[in-house]
């Protein structure tokens, strides 16, 4: 079959910097040239991320413009490879998240990361935009009407999911999912969640899902305990509003996930709220890019700072698995696709509440 | 029994932060009051650890002056509590590390760390000196003619084991075995041992003896090459002196142990050098106490960054239990008790290849 079809890739494009303030441009772009492992993907939604803006303003480094991004990507399969993996065939409901493809050991031999079900810490990790695929072509992602990918990293979404909470597990989702699971999160387990955005919200459903005996959301103001009480927190922690937040609860968790972006966080604070072998894992990876750790609170204790980064394709099964069996719902505010600029602006504003997820209505 | 006994307690006490400039002064102090539950020690050997100069300086926070220090005590029991646990008989060769005592429940009943074997991370951790018992009394450390401690802290030396070894082990020694073996250095694992001093050179002897597949010391210098093979090192690495020592051994070790007690490290290079999943374990505490850690050589091999801090009780008789059986001999050179000023000023110099101990000659 050749390289025919009768829709085009047209989708919101950064063409440099500025994008980031709600510039991006609507507008045709090359996909990666096909080959018979990928699947053509007619998007309906695509959530917003934070790592869009980081990529638009070159905040972890220097963008390839134009890019295309958005890596919560939810659609049909509309054209499958012959190759294709996961049995997807066409009209099937898929999606694609933060990772486009790995070398599945295709480029240099055995790799001992796709090998084992780590394929996101493959050395030859593609980002599913802004990045560039195997075949050199550039990545591109789901602000956009379609998107293409390795069949390897698309996935069916079950039935009782719908597109727009489907839509942020991909990444936001799989983001928190991943460290909670990997780090012990379950029964018998106090478990905090600092910072409630589009990541932290995820935290605390999954911190639940995976049945914590206590979940406590932690971020800075008072002004959003209402929503976390509701999202199924046992409590709240405001560390700016409670000066002795620290010290009151005290040795008390068993791990902390962190989504906080940035590295003025009350890192010692934290350290604080651990028992002995407490781990923090922090998933947010600031623009400055360094955390000021303290010795002597990793050192008495013997406590641990982990980092995590998305997930495995093996985990994100599980984690929609999870959520279909547990009626996970995450909080989503569905915007149309042609306001993605105003909707970018808002994101960095911090209005989402919690995650906002662009939708192709014509596609519906 | 009354508290008379016929020996005094004399030792080198700083009494102020001078003394760690050679300075400490040679006389009498108020040991601990008597409990049944301590244990009385003929000081034969006391080695100097990197503690004694940080608490000498108040480089940890102001020091209680004046203070005897020294955490690496060996000697024989000359008076035994008749409430003294662990089996200890007058004349019996023993030991005392860096911890004096814990509260092992007596203070605020069950206590989670003293009860499940973890008393060193006990919150009213007394330390061997400069710290304060829990009747009150300031604690006093070996470089001394005696010393009380609390017997739950004081052990029996393996007769294979010689005091000058011995010596070491309870504070270098344990310091590095306790996070090898916690964070599983063995067979098939490959440990780097990160700075070659006194704790760097016991990790090398640790993680050979511990049956790791592969142990590489890693220091800044090309200069103590020789001695790391001569200890067990199969290879090493020179940060200052090879440019691409962190891209050439890029992620190779599952396990890397820093004793280095300077937050001036390449940290970014070591966590390159960890394989997915891989752990950097400190050690050591530096006086300004902060690391800057780069995120994403924590978040891309989810890696950690692990405190540890000495060891418990338990975990100090399986050490001499390891030593005795693998013959173990650390590299130790002896002094006179009488020089302990000029041991102390060589020690802070980094002359000491790799551990002075202080000899009582009229004990032997």
């Amino acid at each position: 079959m050749a390289d025919s079809h009768d829709y085009k890739f047209v989708g919101w494009m950064g063409l440099d910097k500025n994008a980031a303030q709600g510039n991006m441009i609507w507008q045709e772009f090359e996909p990666k040239a096909w080959e018979e492992t990928d699947v053509d993907i007619k998007i309906t939604h695509s959530g917003i991320c934070g790592s869009d803006l980081h990529v638009l303003r070159s905040g972890w480094g220097p963008t390839p413009y134009p890019v295309c991004v958005g890596h919560e990507i939810i659609g049909r399969a509309v054209r499958v490879g012959n190759k294709a993996e996961g049995g997807i065939e066409i009209g099937d409901r898929v999606g694609v998240g933060a990772q486009g493809d790995s070398c599945l050991g295709r480029t240099q031999g055995h790799c001992d990361e796709c090998a084992s079900g780590n394929e996101h810490f493959c050395a030859k990790h593609v980002g599913t935009y802004g990045s560039f695929h195997l075949n050199g072509d550039k990545s591109h992602g789901g602000h956009a009407l379609y998107n293409r990918s390795p069949s390897h990293f698309v996935f069916k979404i079950p039935d009782s999911i719908s597109s727009a909470s489907a839509a942020p597990m991909l990444c936001a989702g799989i983001t928190t999912y991943s460290p909670l699971k990997h780090f012990g999160c379950g029964p018998g387990k106090r478990i905090g969640i600092i910072g409630l955005g589009g990541l932290g919200h995820f935290g605390v459903l999954w911190a639940r899902a995976l049945g914590a005996e206590s979940v406590v959301a932690i971020s800075r103001k008072e002004s959003k305990k209402v929503d976390a009480l509701k999202m199924g927190a046992d409590s709240y922690i405001a560390t700016d509003d409670h000066p002795n937040w620290d010290t009151e609860s005290a040795g008390s968790f068993d791990l902390l996930l962190s989504t906080i972006s940035s590295s003025n966080m009350p890192i010692a604070g934290y350290f604080a709220l651990l028992k002995r072998d407490g781990t923090l894992a922090q998933v947010g990876n600031p623009d400055d890019g360094v955390f000021s750790v303290p010795a002597p609170g990793l050192i008495i204790g013997r406590k641990r700072l982990a980092g995590s980064m998305i997930g495995a394709p093996g985990e994100i099964r599980e984690m929609l698995q999870l959520a279909a069996d547990k009626h996970v719902k995450p909080w989503v505010i569905e915007r149309p696709m042609e306001n993605a600029n105003q909707a970018i602006v808002d994101m960095e504003k911090g209005s989402a509440r919690y995650r906002y997820v662009l939708v192709n209505k014509n596609h519906l």
